[in-house]
C-alpha cells in the first residue's frame, strides 16, 4: 500500500496505469491538466476512498508526499506537440524538474516515461539503450525530443548529484482503448478513418516502420521497472516491426476491406524505421509483450466502435 | 548606439565581446553571477557613462529595454559545468528561456552562444551545421552538451512560434587572454603548467583532436552574425586541428622545452575529433580566423605571465 502520484494520469497511457495502481489497492493521486487528458478516462474512480484528483500543471511546484512518483505528464502524439511547441518544452523540462524536487524532498521513487524518440531517425536498428540517437535539435520535433533527452539528463544528474531514486523508461509507440480519436496517430487515424469509411491515410510512401505495443503489456513493463532496482534506461516496446502499409492492410483486413488507401506527403524529420530491442527488459524486469497486433487492435477498434456510436 | 545586453559578460568571452561593444560606442549592461566570470575582467568600464553591471543570475527572470541580447552566460569548462550539473542544465534551460522572454516582449534581437559539443563525439568529420550529432544523453557531460542543445531548440521555438529575431552560433574550443587559469581546459592547463615547469597533463593517449580560435577572431564572428541576416546555426572555430600532443609539443616549443608530458587516465565521454566546417560563416558572414594558433599562444602566455607573477 504506496501513496503514489500519477502526473498525466488522465492520458491515454497513465489512465490505465491509474486503474492497474487502483486496482493494487494503492492510494493514487491523479495529477493532470487536461490537456489532452480526459475526465472520461478516471469517472470510476471518482468518489473512491483511495482516489485522488488535481487539476495541475506540471510546470507549476506541487507539494504533496508520497512513495512512488510515475511521470508521464507530456503530450504524445505530434499534433498536439507541435501545438504549442514552446510549451512542451517547459512541461518537459520545467515538470521533470518539479517532480525530481518533490522526489528529492520526500525521498519518492521517481519514474521518466521517456520515449523512443530521443533516438530520432536511428541509425542503428533495432535501437538499443547505449545508442547516442541521430536527433534534430532544430526542427519541428525538437521540443519533444529534445525535451525528453533533457528530462532523462536532469533525471541522472538528480541521481547522481542527489540520489534521487530514479527509473527511466524509453517507451516505443503503444497503442490500444482511450486514444484520442484525432491524435493525428496513425493507429487512432486508420482505426477511426475505417469505422467512417473514409480512406486510410498514409504520409510519405508508407514503407517507414513503426513497432506497436498494446497498452496493456506496456503498463506491466511500466510497474515491474518501478519496482525494480535498475535505474535504466531500458527500452519497452513491442518488436514486431510494421511499415505503415502493412498496418494499413491489418486495419483493412479487420475492419473494412474495401476502404481506400490514400497517400498524403511525408512529413518533416519523420523517422524511417524504428524498432526497440527489448534485450535489458526482458534480462531486467523478465518483462515482453504477450499480446499480438492482431489482438491488441480487436480490443481498440471494440472500444472505437463503441466511442464513435455513444456519440451518434 | 545600440542598448546591449551581455549576459556572461564577466567571463572569459564575454569580456572581450564587452570591450569591443564599448569601443563601438554603445549602451552595454554586463550581467553576469560571478560564477566563472570575475570583476578584474570589467573593472576599466566601472564608472563609464555607456557601462552598467548588473549582478544577476538568468536562472531568474530579469526585466530590461534593449535592443540586442548576446546570451553567452553559463559555465564553459568542463570542470566547472560539472560542479554542479543540475544547475548548468537549469542556466541553460532557464536561463535561454528567461532572455528569449526578454527578447519577445522587448523586440531584442537575441544571440544564443552555443557550442560544437552539441555534435558530441563527432562521427561526421569535420563537423557541419546539418550533423545531428552523437551525444550521450545520460552522461556526465550531458548538462552543458544536452543543456546547449535544448537552449537551441527554444530559441528556434520561439523564433518559429513568437517570430523572435534570433542567431545562433556554435562556438569551437576558443582560447586566449583571461583564460581562467585553473579552469581544466587544454590550452590553460598546457600554459600554466609550463609558466611553473611543471609537466603538461595529457589525458588518454593524448591522439584527439581539438581546432582552437583565438578569442579577437571569436569575438569579430559572433559580432558579425549578430548584424547579419541570417538565424543560423553557424559553425565559429578555427578549422585548424591538431591533436593534445601537438599542442603540447607547440607550447614546449615557444615556453620551456625541458617540460615534461605526463600522461594520465582519459576523461568520460572525451570527443576524439573536433574540427569546424566553417562554410556557412565564410559565404554568409564573409569572416574566417587570422590569427595562428602560435601568435595566439603568445597573447595568451604573457597574459598569464603578467597575471602570475603579479600575485607572486
Ligand atoms: N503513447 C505512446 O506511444 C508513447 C510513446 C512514447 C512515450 N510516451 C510517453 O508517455 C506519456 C503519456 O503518453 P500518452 O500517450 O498517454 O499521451 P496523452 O497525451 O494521452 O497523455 C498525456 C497526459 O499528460 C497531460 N499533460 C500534458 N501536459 C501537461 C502539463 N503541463 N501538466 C499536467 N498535465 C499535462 C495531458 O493532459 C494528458 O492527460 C508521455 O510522457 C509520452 O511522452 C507515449
Ligand atoms: N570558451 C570556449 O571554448 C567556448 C566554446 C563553446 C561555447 N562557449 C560558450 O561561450 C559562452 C562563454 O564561455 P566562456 O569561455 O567565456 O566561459 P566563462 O566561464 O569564462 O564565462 C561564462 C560566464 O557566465 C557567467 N555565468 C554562469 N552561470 C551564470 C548564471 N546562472 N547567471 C549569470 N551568469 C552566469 C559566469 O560567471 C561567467 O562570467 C558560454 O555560453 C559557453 O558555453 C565557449
Ligand atoms: O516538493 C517539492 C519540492 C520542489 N519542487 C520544485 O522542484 C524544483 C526543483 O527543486 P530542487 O529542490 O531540486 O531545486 P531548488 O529549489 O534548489 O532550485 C523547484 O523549482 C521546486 O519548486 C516541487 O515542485 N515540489
Ligand atoms: O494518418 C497517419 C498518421 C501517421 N502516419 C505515419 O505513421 C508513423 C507513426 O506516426 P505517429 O504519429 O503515430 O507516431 P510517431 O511518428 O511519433 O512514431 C509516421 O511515420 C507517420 O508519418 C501515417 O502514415 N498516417
Ligand atoms: O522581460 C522579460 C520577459 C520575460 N521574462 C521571463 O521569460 C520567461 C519566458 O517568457 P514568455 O513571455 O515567453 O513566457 P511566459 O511568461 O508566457 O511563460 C518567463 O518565465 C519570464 O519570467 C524575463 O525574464 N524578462
Ligand atoms: O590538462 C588537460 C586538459 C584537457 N585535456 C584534453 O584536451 C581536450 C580538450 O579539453 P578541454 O577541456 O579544453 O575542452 P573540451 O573537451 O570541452 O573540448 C580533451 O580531449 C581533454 O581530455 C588534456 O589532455 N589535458
Amino acid at each position: 500500500h504506496l501513496r503514489v502520484l500519477v502526473t498525466g494520469g488522465a492520458g491515454f497511457i497513465g489512465s490505465h496505469l491509474v486503474d492497474r495502481l487502483m486496482e493494487e489497492g494503492h492510494d493514487v493521486i491523479l495529477l493532470d491538466s487536461l490537456f489532452t487528458g480526459t475526465k472520461t478516462n478516471f469517472k470510476k474512480w471518482l468518489g473512491h476512498p483511495n482516489f485522488e484528483w488535481v487539476r495541475h500543471d506540471v510546470t507549476e511546484p506541487y507539494y504533496a508526499e508520497v512513495d512512488r512518483i510515475y511521470h508521464l505528464a507530456c503530450p504524445a502524439s505530434p499534433v498536439h506537440y507541435k501545438y504549442n511547441a514552446i510549451k512542451t518544452l517547459k512541461t518537459n523540462f520545467l515538470g521533470t524538474m518539479n517532480m525530481l524536487g518533490l522526489a528529492k524532498r520526500t525521498g519518492a521513487r521517481f519514474l521518466l516515461a521517456s520515449t523512443s524518440e530521443v533516438y530520432g531517425d536511428p541509425e542503428v536498428h533495432p535501437q538499443v539503450e547505449e545508442y547516442f540517437g541521430n536527433v534534430n535539435c532544430i526542427g519541428v520535433r525538437s521540443c519533444y525530443d529534445e525535451g525528453k533527452r533533457a528530462a532523462e539528463t536532469m533525471a541522472f544528474d538528480y541521481h547522481r548529484q542527489h540520489g534521487v531514486d530514479i527509473r527511466v523508461v524509453r517507451i516505443f509507440n503503444t497503442y490500444g482503448p482511450r486514444m484520442v480519436e484525432n491524435d493525428g496517430r496513425v493507429v487512432s487515424n486508420f482505426v477511426g478513418q475505417a469505422i467512417k469509411g473514409e480512406p486510410l491515410t498514409i504520409y510519405g510512401d508508407g514503407l517507414q516502420t513503426r513497432s506497436f505495443c498494446y497498452c496493456g503489456d506496456l503498463i506491466e513493463g511500466i510497474v515491474r521497472m518501478m519496482e525494480s532496482s535498475h535505474t535504466g534506461p531500458f527500452n519497452l516496446g513491442n518488436p514486431g516491426e510494421f511499415t505503415m502499409v502493412e498496418l494499413a492492410e491489418h486495419v483493412r483486413r479487420l475492419m473494412n476491406k474495401d476502404v481506400e488507401i490514400k497517400y498524403l506527403p511525408a512529413t518533416p524529420d519523420d523517422p524511417m524505421k524504428r524498432q526497440p530491442n527489448i534485450d535489458k527488459a526482458m534480462k531486467y524486469l523478465d518483462w515482453e509483450p504477450k499480446v499480438s497486433l492482431e489482438e491488441g487492435l480487436k480490443y481498440m477498434i471494440e472500444d472505437f466502435r463503441t466511442r464513435i456510436e455513444a456519440r451518434n
